[in-house]
């Protein structure tokens, strides 16, 4: 089929462009219809969508298609480590909604029902595509909970990696308490209303205090985190359609929150302190004081969550499950794709079986697709983080 | 100019096919120019290699070329973190040696040059190429230094990985004194006289005794690792023109050993016992138990070496000389291309600034190929690695 029947969208000046696909249509109905026993024969179906797009511009998922999709999207995604469960997605099927504080209304709900009192449940909840002469609604966070970051003049109160985020929001109204962990408000852009603030309400977000095993100051450190990685940036593209505002979340894997979001120097940084505190010697690294202090901090984040009976991965047996799932795949008469940079997980690499191998790190669709160039506006252009995250787990790489 | 000009050589049936190109010919010879003062003009040198090889089918690189050429073999080995210090590689020009036990003694001085008394030098020997009617002399050790690998009904006494090479030389007559630590013997191999064994004199293999800055039980373990790591399996290309043999090694990156070769499950496999022997509850991967007793593991080694006034890298510092040879490759207009999933070292990725960064993964020449095909001869085919190590520290990744 031509792949070439593609249409510009001109809504708002900093809208990408969005295309419909018809050649990826059609294999996708293929997909569906090999995969699933009650799915339509894909010939007809793609007739009846070639009907609809010669009409309308744009042809419309049934919510079987949509579900099927949202869960390939998850199954093809080459920087989770956590596909195993590709097919427990819970697809939330939201194309109808358009106003803005709707939208706001709709990704507080997806929290409740994620969270699930502490036994995570990956969702994903899908908008409306654009189509023809419609812009549909855009979420600007790039996760639906993201702490502030407060810029000073020579530190960051707070997440630095949303000091720019912060700004803008500010600039639109919004202020924060000043705390290092303050949820930033969700904000929905529509062509009819603009951009709209919404408060993310607290008891939409379940959080975890940190605390060690064996070392009782760590609790004095005041950390926490929260218990849902909702990421809200990248667009899904289903069978030649794209989804821009389609918000998804698996479990935290403990290594992201353990090495990363509290351990990048450009995140919240808190080895010096974790190594201070355990008494080493932070001057010389060749004393390994910072492998020490990782392993300490990734620690409290398993055993708290643990203790608070959030759901939270481990990185060796979730290493172990990706290796399962690239079995399970295989056995299936598919190859498990993936990046190699992303599914090792940020420690201990080579520890983890899935560190032994090569992947296929080719694309494949339905999927996620890297968050756009959209980035607040502001004076100094942000730079935008268009590394794209992992459906299952947030955080990420490189 | 053309880049067609290949011959085929027919040796040993086993010999890989080398080609002599003289595109690649022809660039070398201009990056040379560019980049050494005192390099004789591009254009001249190329005709003068033109007329050689139309009489000879190869041609002759200079003393000067040569040692141009494996240095910048090493600023372009893509896996290698180590490359900061390039331009200090000392070669070995040995393309006159073709006698097997020439060949042998030639290996046991590289030995001594790098070992140096424990303030390890990079140093790489080079043999003759490949020329048409004759082949030249091969190494089959895929290191310099190896240890055997004994297999037994149910488990290997000493390296697994080395358990094939082991009975292969053992059926060529050679007999090890059954420890975990015997040193392998170089095998050499000419069309004239076939497969040579050689003993490596202990004398020139500098060895460190792993001990423990706090835990004195780790002694009674009893491990050691040699002092230099000694690649021998991967050709060089220098334009054009394959060296198959031309071992080199730089110094140790401290997490090969600690990480990798006294860890993977494959190696010597030891996190399990350092658990035990730290008194973790080894049966729960979640208390992170394996996280530190790598870290013990990897403290172990770098205090043992430093101690014995033997020369290691730790991945900290190593990782931002990367970051420093990155800047300066830069600087002087260039790109520094590596592969990130073998640059970020084994534990403790996302600690450090190698991890940030994406990098250009193209393959640059000069530079060193991926260790050929052959595997001992025996009954079961033995599987290839193909991987390919780092030209300055040993061991490698996937």
């Amino acid at each position: 089929m031509p792949s070439d029947a593609k249409h510009l969208h001109r809504g708002l000046s900093h809208t990408p462009i969005h295309s419909v696909d018809l050649g990826e249509a059609e294999a996708f109905f293929h997909q569906h219809a090999a995969e699933n026993m009650s799915a339509p024969d894909a010939e007809e179906r793609f007739s009846q969508a070639l009907v609809e797009f010669g009409q309308r511009g744009i042809f419309t998922h049934t919510t079987e298609e949509l579900e099927f999709g949202a869960r390939l999207a998850w199954r093809n995604a080459n920087r989770c480590i956590g596909r195993l469960y590709w097919r427990s997605l819970v697809v939330r099927d939201r194309r109808h909604v358009t106003r803005a504080d709707d939208v706001a209304a709709e990704c507080v709900d997806h929290l409740h029902a994620a969270t699930n009192d502490g036994r995570i449940r990956p969702v994903i909840t899908v908008f409306a595509p654009d189509r023809p002469g419609r812009q549909a609604p855009r979420l600007r966070n790039d996760q639906l909970i993201r702490y502030a970051g407060y810029q000073g003049s020579d530190s960051v109160v707070g997440d630095p990696a949303q000091a720019e985020f912060t700004r803008w929001v500010e600039s639109l109204g919004w202020a924060g308490k000043g705390t290092d962990f303050d949820v930033l408000p969700l904000v929905v852009e529509t062509p009819e209303e603009g951009v709209t603030l919404a408060e993310v309400p607290a008891d939409a977000v379940l959080e975890v205090e940190l605390t060690h095993p064996e070392l009782p100051w760590f609790a004095d450190l005041e950390l926490k985190w929260h218990a849902v990685p909702a990421i809200s940036s990248m667009p899904l593209r289903i069978g030649g359609v794209t989804y821009p505002t389609a918000p998804f979340n698996g479990w935290y894997l403990g290594s992201e929150i353990g090495s990363r979001n509290l351990v990048d120097p450009d995140r919240y940084a808190m080895l010096p302190e974790v190594g201070r505190r355990l008494g080493l010697d932070v001057d010389d690294d060749r004393s390994l004081w910072k492998d020490r202090a990782l392993v300490e901090i990734n620690r409290a984040v398993l055993h708290s969550f643990d203790r608070a009976g959030v759901k939270v991965a481990d990185h060796h047996n979730e290493s172990r499950m990706f290796m399962a799932f690239v079995d399970k795949e295989e056995r299936a008469g598919r190859v498990a794709h993936a990046e190699w940079s992303w599914v090792v997980p940020p420690m201990s690499g080579a520890s983890l079986p899935v560190y032994h191998h090569y992947y296929d790190e080719s694309v494949q669709l339905p999927g996620f697709l890297p968050a756009g160039d959209w980035s607040p506006p502001s004076g100094e252009a942000g730079e935008a983080d268009s590394a794209g995250g992992c459906p299952h787990h947030a955080g990420g790489t490189a």
